[in-house]
């Protein structure tokens, strides 16, 4: 934490600063400048509040120095994490895809679609049992009965199973179906919920929230790590700017800042942040260049007659299509397709 | 719904949308015009998919014409709807003010802010015994132990509580002990708690989402009334935005908006909506100006020691000042002080 | 300008950034913390560029502690900057309405609404010349016939006028038929425009940008100030957020900061901030309330025939009312309408 | 132009609104629908003021249906536009790197750089020589002289001129010393200096303002296009968000949504999208996949000493490796570099 001093600060101002740094432990070191003093303060700085500082008569403002994220910082852990899941590895050395369709609607179609991937060597079903839908009058989701249908498939055709859980009280039922446990833009400042999925011991992919800086999304991950479970994935998938042009804005230059400072995978889910299928391709080709360790991208066999985000569904021609663009990418950048 | 074909849409494709309408139970009414042609479809469209016509091939876009609110509406409720509680009445005829630290802290604290507060002619203390923090590693807040000392004040002085609700699992108690329960920003679209909340029966102050348009905010506030509880309070917080220059950017831009659209009180929290204390008796008389029913604000007997939010909360001597300007300007605006 | 070096630097590379400090004629002050170490630097640090730091080997980032702006600031000058016209003073003691059609269209029009507004007390007229338009099949404004019309409603009725300057070309002929020269938010970084208008002698009411910082925004100013016109007007008229209730988001948070940071006065443009005439009152009296020192009102004898902006232009009965309401909240708030 | 009716509008409200139409020389339509009239038109309606109609008694929203630009449009022009200079050509099926320093610092600099770029097979220099600077006190580039520098290196090595024009002023200048001039991103809605290089025989490199809609852009770009001048090359640079990790947020997710509705080509500025110089090779990379059509990048020989953007700016080293990443990756998607 670093106190900057107002030019006009008197030196009872600036003594009073120094013993308040004093009286929480910390050593104080002011900075006599040409114009104004700044004064910064070493030792134990991570519960310190920036506003108690800020009040205090003849001080401009408090900057914090110090990054609060531990468990999730690069820093912390110097190596990329590699998850290791019943059906491979996810991490920086791969480039995985999960696919499905939006919401769980039936067997069959479940089934169809996990059959599918198995056959283009896609190991990851996505699909909504649970459906945080912005209207109280939408479909609202199979809930359990949806969870049965995904272990159907699981069971039939080997496929690992990736859905969304939205409160504590379902959370044994989505930890013992999924293989991976998606946390929702919505919630992912739902600290309940997030506290409870530390204690999980499936990997959890946390979405970002719509208006989360890096840091608050960092800070998610870190409820996640500092409640004992190590498995987080990152998921970018659109943030809420200005820009009319698409459903969210895809913020793909989060990437690099994301590998600079922290450990954890990273992936890109390039149907909601485009909501439009014929840009999906594009930006999930752009991801992996970006450097993006995977993609969660909604695919169905009819998107027309998707229960829920037809607008944004491939079918399966687009997305065999799309796996092999990645394929020869991924080739390109040195990595393998998991 | 209106779907806007493109130019050079075909004979055939337009043929095709006709029929896909009438498919869905609605009536489409073609309208060529000079360039293109337009079809507008009229029935029961609340739970037609914008995003189902425009994969059509030869359809531009598809424009939804009506608004997903129901309950929230003022077309279903014309006039403004007033809530009562045991100390008095919140509507567009009051101005109410909420005050009280940000978290419960002692019981001393708590039981002399709800003196003062009802010396004052302030009847609603607010104060948090849960609290959503961004790291892990900060206060949590008292808990149950906070809601008990909350229960004191209110039996000693006959103050009102407003308490924030985080989880489903807190939900009876939270509601025995507060007279309005607040639903924080981070869980704006938390559906499985605003479910839980449109269960009870205390009033709900329901908090904007950082990121939430005026639509998906009385889209979280429907999903309260279908529920059946329709107290609910909308509360302007302020929002993300690009501007650095306080904590978030207060949005009372919102208030005439919310007025013409909707029944329902709407309060302003200019504590959390500048982050800074000089700035917040400024923003809570432009609240009152601009057409606001109330506002909720930090207050602390002595704010330099407040365990959170210390730079945004003001003491009594400030509060004591603003509650005397917002007397006068509510007089002059034909609003009486509650 | 405080250099934060990774917790894993080296001793070569804290000593290397020291040698570039020195270098630049700067004196470093290494502070060692528990995890890292960061490195403060005094001397006349203005010209320093951060991203010169920030690419050094072991730095983690730069961060800048003074402000770049210095005429515009606070500390270079403490007392609020009152603004002389021919007509009166523009400052903190007094509120200022400048009123008037969007663009000049008819001469009619131009005098008939001078004449209301000094009958009313209003001494200034609001009216384009020369319009920037989105579109280049729009009207573009009268240009320098129009600065004729404007020019004779001066003579007329003795009201001061204060129109928009778009380019170098016309800025003798704007300066002479003006006694505000009004730069437009798409303009606010147009830098051979602003170094233009700092050689005029009238004053400046410069707009906001659309997505400009208090920072961006002061540094426009700082660009006519250093130019040699004191005499600036900062104007708040919205920014351009994801909130789609308005046409953009007036941000009257912002005032509290610039009367912090600067003493120059700052106005409240409310038909641009809302886009709807319906919403100007309730947010002309929150600017007042929320501390402007005056507003730029649309206002027209016949809005539903103006040329442009007809959607947030008020006609005289609600200016007239809306004059009134200022009054007496402005005597409340202990300023006097000019 | 659709006009919705309020759900209460009066049979009189509806008709006038009828009238109001008609008398606009339009057709209107009229579309009773279960709980409100929706008004279609039809005829000319690019001049009709949405505004006009919004406050229209019993009228709850005007939305328009129809574009507003026309030459920038893909309905106008259904091929893409390939652009020729003098050293190639632009287009979707090439891709296009322009790279050099931020600033005209020396002529030994830009010589070096330019023989440098011919040698790898990039034939487009950019570098300014006017420089819009956030600071009056910062270096504001070497004017008339830096563009003799740039002509200098033209001769020398044949490579092609991209710098930018900042005021009418020096227009013929600039259009003479380059092969495509740039407009910056504060000067994207200078309409003035639009119109200016609409009449310019050389290709217009248009940047994004940092809070421009697809639609503002595009509409900038027709002002150019309605001048004359068709060879306009679009370029995104990031634009304004709450996001706080990078110096802008890099919109990819724009390429897609210009490519269906524009024929121009597109382009992406990663040095200025990032801010950050380790983050522009994955950018580039990622601007590339997603669909455009060149970039612009900041290189230097010694980027540690440029006089400006030195965080963002890439030596020759890096800049040779993306080179040929861009190139293997152009063969994959079946572009050739140009």
């Amino acid at each position: 934490m670093l106190v900057v001093m107002r030019s006009d600060a008197t030196a009872n101002q600036i003594e009073h600063v120094l013993t308040v740094i004093r009286g929480q432990g910390l050593t104080p070191h002011p900075l006599p400048g040409a114009t104004r003093t700044a004064i910064g303060m070493t030792g134990n700085t991570s519960s310190v509040d920036k506003g108690s500082f800020e009040v205090l008569p003849g001080v401009e403002e408090a900057i914090r120095v110090t990054k609060p994220y531990k468990l999730a910082s690069r820093e912390m852990k110097r190596d990329d994490t590699t998850i290791r899941t019943n059906v491979g590895e996810i991490g920086s050395k791969t480039f995985t895809v999960i696919a499905g369709p939006c919401s769980v609607e039936t067997e069959k179609i479940i089934v169809e679609t996990a059959e599918h991937l198995m056959s283009k060597g896609v190991r990851y079903l996505r699909a909504g049992a649970f459906k945080p839908r912005t209207s109280p009058y939408a479909f609202q989701g199979m809930g359990l009965e949806g969870l049965k249908i995904l272990q159907k498939a699981r069971e039939k055709t080997g496929i690992a199973i990736v859905t969304e859980l939205m409160d504590v009280e379902h959370a044994a039922a989505v930890e013992d179906a999924s293989d991976i446990i998606q946390i929702g833009t919505r919630n992912m400042q739902n600290y309940s919920l997030l506290k409870r999925v530390g204690l999980c011991r499936k990997p959890v992919l946390l979405k970002r929230g719509m208006s989360a800086t890096l840091e608050e999304w960092l800070m998610a991950a870190e409820y996640i790590l500092a409640g004992g479970n190590y498995d987080v994935i990152l998921c970018e998938r659109g943030v809420r700017t200005f820009s009319d042009h698409s459903r969210n804005t895809l913020d793909l230059s989060v990437i690099p800042p994301v590998k600079a400072v922290s450990h954890l995978p990273i992936f890109v889910d390039p149907s909601h942040g485009t909501g439009k299928r014929n840009h999906v391709p594009p930006m999930a080709l752009a991801s992996l260049a970006a450097g993006a360790d995977g993609i969660l991208v909604e695919a169905h066999p009819d998107p027309d007659k998707a229960v829920s985000d037809a607008a944004q569904t491939i079918d399966f021609v687009v997305l065999d299509k799309l796996l092999e663009q990645l394929q020869q990418m991924a080739g390109l950048l040195g990595r393998k397709m998991s």
